[in-house]
């Protein structure tokens, strides 16, 4: 079955549901997993935070919820459309158009709340259901041919900017590549230099500019190269919890998205950025941390995603030296150094 | 002459300057044109903000100033180097790289500052020296096709978020278009609900999605296709003082930017955005106008830029309604209304 199928019998499902209570002269009701902190279980097998079995009930039974389960399912019928016409609507669309309800929303928090309650009683994610950010995600350069609708794209034939991942990356097909693996970086100025520097061609790789902290439609771009071909993914960040976190949440997704980590974190990919270890090797030109870095550094040392030795080290050297530095830094020994001299002993490293 | 032989021709110059200055056994300085706001003129001619002719000078015979002179002529030799081997830098490797040299930089707002001089002083853009913003500018979806280096592009067929306007856009050339014009919109959002209702079929257009203020890149390009294309731009954008002045940048330039907008504005491009009027006929759903809005509103009211009939009346008229609207509300009416309706309505009007 493919996604939109899935979708489709996942939303036919929870009208049956309702219409089956109604038949049988009961009160309908939803049951909602429970997103709170306390349903949040980091998975170490699956090596992300994935929901316990916790739920509540949405029923109509209590006046208090009657509008949410009418919310939650005007925007359900309102996704089948979408799904069954192969539109797509941003969630703050999304918004607007309930406009035009009876259970319109207050603000967006509030339609937004309801998307992420489908997602989590559906257990897929609001891009399955069409309702789409409103940014883009990563572009990508490389030799990787794509095709999207009936359209074939090269990325290494789409301009110096790269292919850019559109939030309907899940509708793209993988036709060919020629890759051997993927590095993404967390700047736009580090992807222009490992273009111009030919690293793609160096490190017969993909490029991904990430733009700082991923996009989901990112997220689901790496997953998708790493699980279906099978693409090694090393993410590349500046030395600093910022750019640690940055692909730590690729790698291990998030708490808040934890009804959905399934489809977007990628465990395999590996963190191949600039560390405490770097900053001190390469005498890089630093900056000193910030209190809110400090704070920070030591919330991810305690942080369940952060517990195996190389962070633990990493972080405490940090800690210890109290600096950081920009994997752009590099530039102080000259602009080509970070792509011929470092990222080649990064790989070997690793 | 191409830019580049320009470029390098006024590289050249600014230092035929200094050894003149030196043979003829005269303190070398270099004269700098004001940025202050007294010398930034609003030119009703070419209808954005130039600099006036009051200028300043850097002296070697003055103790203060040798570090600067000595920065910036390190600079302008890093930047000879660049355009010499067709590479760019970031504005930020920029500042790392000055580690390297004897005067190097405090900190990166002391090199932006000595880029800007540069700009200024030589009349030219930082783009045109290699030097690149961090971001890349928008993207554009529709029936063009450009060159860059050896690969053609056609930006109907680079994928749903269509080509990414890269920061070195001015090497990009124009080899064929099939549209009449060129609508941008501000959110991305609204771009895949113009491509998802093939608004560039409907109104032969091409669409841009300008991601928030425009970057630098995204203005040489409207700028480059309005003026060697002979395409009318219409800029989309919400309704709101923060969506105006979007616009306002992309046709008439920033203050800030005076030295360079006879390469970055658009004096031809129209406002095509949600106007107060629009709230009230299209009965939109708003926001309530924010003191800052408010504030802001008032600001514009007074900026030589908005002064002509339209803009004082729109701008009282909101001031009047005490509301402002997103263009993506217009989904009240069903996600098409927008392209079916609206524009359609909008570009008869122009």
């Amino acid at each position: 079955m493919n996604r939109r199928d899935f979708t489709l019998a996942k939303l036919k499902g929870l009208g049956n549901t309702i219409i089956d209570d109604v038949e049988k002269n009961t009160v309908p009701a939803v049951k909602v997993p429970s997103r709170g902190t306390s349903n949040i279980v980091y998975d170490q097998d699956k090596r992300y935070y994935v929901l316990g079995d916790r739920y509540g009930q949405r029923s109509l039974g209590n006046v208090k919820q009657i509008k949410k389960v009418a919310q939650m399912v005007s925007m359900a019928n309102f996704c089948k459309g979408l799904v069954e016409t192969q539109k797509t609507a941003t969630i703050r669309e999304m918004y607007y158009v309930s406009e035009g309800w009876d259970v319109d929303f207050g603000s967006q928090d509030e339609s937004n709340l309801i998307g992420e309650d489908l997602e989590v009683t559906l257990g897929i994610a609001r891009e399955d259901l069409g309702l789409m950010p409103e940014e883009d995600g990563a572009s990508v350069y490389g030799n990787i041919t794509i095709k999207d609708d009936d359209v074939e794209i090269n990325a290494a034939k789409s301009g110096k900017s790269g292919y850019s991942i559109s939030p309907t990356i899940d509708d793209v097909e993988f036709v060919d590549h020629d890759v051997q693996r993927v590095i993404a970086v967390e700047t736009m100025g580090m992807f222009h230099r490992m273009v111009q520097e030919k690293a793609y061609k160096k490190f017969d790789t993909l490029i991904v500019g990430l733009k700082g902290q991923a996009a989901r439609a990112t997220r689901r771009f790496l997953k998708r190269v790493n699980e279906e071909l099978h693409l090694p993914v090393y993410i590349c960040n500046d030395g600093d919890p910022w750019g640690f976190h940055i692909a730590m949440v690729i790698i291990s997704g998030s708490a808040k998205l934890a009804h959905v980590n399934h489809d977007l974190a990628t465990p395999d990919a590996k963190f191949m950025g600039v560390t405490a270890s770097d900053i001190i090797n390469y005498d890089l030109p630093t900056d000193p941390l910030k209190d809110i870095d400090v704070l920070r550094l030591k919330e991810l040392a305690k942080d369940p995603r952060y517990k195996n030795e190389f962070w633990q080290n990493e972080i405490k050297k940090m800690l210890k030296i109290g600096k950081k530095a920009e994997q752009q830094s590099f530039s102080k020994y000259g602009l080509e150094y970070v792509v011929d001299t470092y990222f080649p002993e990064k790989l070997d490293s690793m």
